[in-house]
């Protein structure tokens, strides 16, 4: 039977890109040797990282003040080297759920951390208002939040630096670059397979890292020997260039964000019409990547029944994470609308029995 | 024309390793999902978790007071954090090369570093003789130096925690584990693709880290979460454990270390027999991994043409590095007699013609 992966993350990859990385296993670029055993010091592999520059820039139109990195390691990581690198005195923090907490939590030991915004109140359930702060060394943002289904919809506009994790929905929208000091991630959503995180930073900002740091935490380092201060994860960045390149032969960001809109709009559709389900996040904060329901009053005793009606159809992936409860059908960009179209063909047999 | 991959790292893995690589990306153990796409937190892997565990411990006969962890980054991430986690006051470093210096060097801002014995006064070409230090954190070596080709032949026996950056040789010698509080290294020479590194710690100096860090720079953290604190490189430990069950099926250490006397016996005769070359390190200090060599006096001006004549008969991976110069053969586990004896042959070859 066919899957149809949901998962959180590490998430689904486009078809070409499994047959690409197969593929440079066997064989690297004719080179007889396999992309798992290449020197990283080579100009096959320089052309990798080459081509996987240039494709993000185009992608996302990413401007010539910005450079890109790569560093072993996930997000968790870079939460505290964020602030070991830019937090002299205080900066701000929007609270959007467990990933901020834990980005909040790191920076706290390198200076004063303002949460100047949060929506713990409501679990979670929104993204909120708030304004830009001034003489701060940076605002913080999570852009997109995989536990409770909450997104950004618009990026935003400060007199600060903007830092922002898009571990989650990088490439997944179009998005102004320009409006960010930095923009930050894991890669093992929509990118690349996990072993791999990206970093678009503003090149000013290199000149404003407050402390002298280890050479591996200093992102200096990192830009000036083009990511490969020591041995980079190299099949990890390989298949990072393959969904990059893919990503541009379907359309490039408008079309997989004309594509992750459709997916979404599908999946809440049905959740707000069947009486059976309800979405847990404000409209205006949904996410278009994780998207977060639970079963409606009177019906919560049918949960498990439905859990096992989806596996019953290949649906993989979409028990809610504990602090919600409920299901998360995360709909990555290489996920197919096919596989939507399965889920809500579920939750409509299952609501044509179940329904009071 | 066969390949004859002798690069110093990434290396070769054994063709079973990447036959099971390329399986598990089309269908990673039944599951009908591809292994880059698996989530890390279900049953299918933990149980590769495991099984690397009890590999490794099989392997290398870790006593269980010890755990083993991963990291992502490379052993260049272990050097500040070595010193991050366990250098209070002081602690002792032997300099064998450009790989010490660096874990030196990033050490050096958490406390005192005293270097007790160095070879730089000879370029590096031997592993320098001296007593275990009393009363410091710990003491560092680099049990091999793939530049200079130089490897220690023993363990070390010290009253102090001995430390050793084991990168470039795990595995592919019997250790008295016991013996070392701790074995770290990038798993990129005889073990995994790059993007994962292991350590194997004795679980006491878990309680002897000497300073509040952050989560990720703990090794507490990792060893905790059974190196799932944040997502790990899923594909990278994958790897690594049907290297190591690779490793078992032909007979463990104690087989792996035959084959690698006897690869490193075949090219160091040849280099001490040809008129034409000559090694560069001392011979109680050759490295069974990196074999390095020269053209020898008067025949300086054929090391181009040797280079291309190794080319010509597949060769890949063997010019020195800059520091050293000449030639570096990088024998690794994987790598096969039928290599070594390729390039032997060359050797031969190539003195019969120029031989003067």
């Amino acid at each position: 039977m066919k899957k149809h992966i949901f998962n959180a993350g590490p998430s689904l990859l486009a078809d070409e890109v499994y047959e690409s990385a197969i593929k440079a296993i066997q064989d690297f670029d004719g080179s007889g040797i396999s992309i798992l055993s290449i020197s990283h010091r080579t100009p096959a592999f320089d052309a990798v990282m080459n081509e996987a520059d240039a494709l993000f820039r185009e992608l996302l139109q990413i401007p010539d003040n910005y450079k890109i990195f790569y560093i072993g390691g996930g997000a968790s990581t870079f939460f505290y080297e964020v602030a070991a690198n830019f937090l002299g005195t205080k900066a701000a923090y929007v609270n959007t759920g467990v990933w901020s907490k834990k980005a909040i939590k790191e920076a706290k030991r390198y200076g004063e951390v303002e949460v100047i915004a949060s929506s713990e109140d409501k679990n979670f359930n929104y993204i909120p208002k708030f304004e830009a702060p001034k003489g701060v060394d940076y605002l913080h943002i999570t852009s997109n939040n995989t536990i409770y289904g909450t997104e950004y919809h618009y990026d935003i506009d400060a007199e600060v630096p903007v830092i922002a994790d898009m571990s989650s929905n990088i490439l997944s929208r179009p998005i102004d670059v320009s409006k960010y000091a930095m923009i930050y991630g894991g890669a093992q959503k929509n990118l690349a397979p996990a072993g791999v995180s990206f970093a678009i930073i503003r090149e000013d900002m290199l000149d404003k890292i407050v402390r002298d740091l280890p050479t591996m935490v200093s992102f200096k380092t990192h830009v000036d020997n083009n990511s490969m201060f020591n041995t980079p994860p190299v099949f990890p960045i390989y298949v990072l260039k393959e969904s990059l390149k893919w990503l541009k032969s379907i359309g490039g960001v408008e079309e997989i964000y004309r594509r992750n809109v459709e997916k979404a709009e599908l999946l809440y559709d049905e959740i707000d019409r069947n009486p059976l389900f309800k979405g847990t996040v404000e409209k205006d904060s949904r996410s278009l990547m994780n998207i977060c329901f639970v079963m409606a009053e009177g019906y919560e005793e049918l949960a498990p029944a439905f859990m096992e009606y989806t596996k019953e159809h290949g649906i993989v992936g979409i028990k809610g994470h504990r602090l919600v409860g409920g299901f998360r059908a995360s709909c990555y960009n290489a996920l197919k609308k096919e596989s939507v179209e399965v889920l809500v063909k579920c939750m409509q047999d299952f609501a044509a029995k179940y329904a009071k």
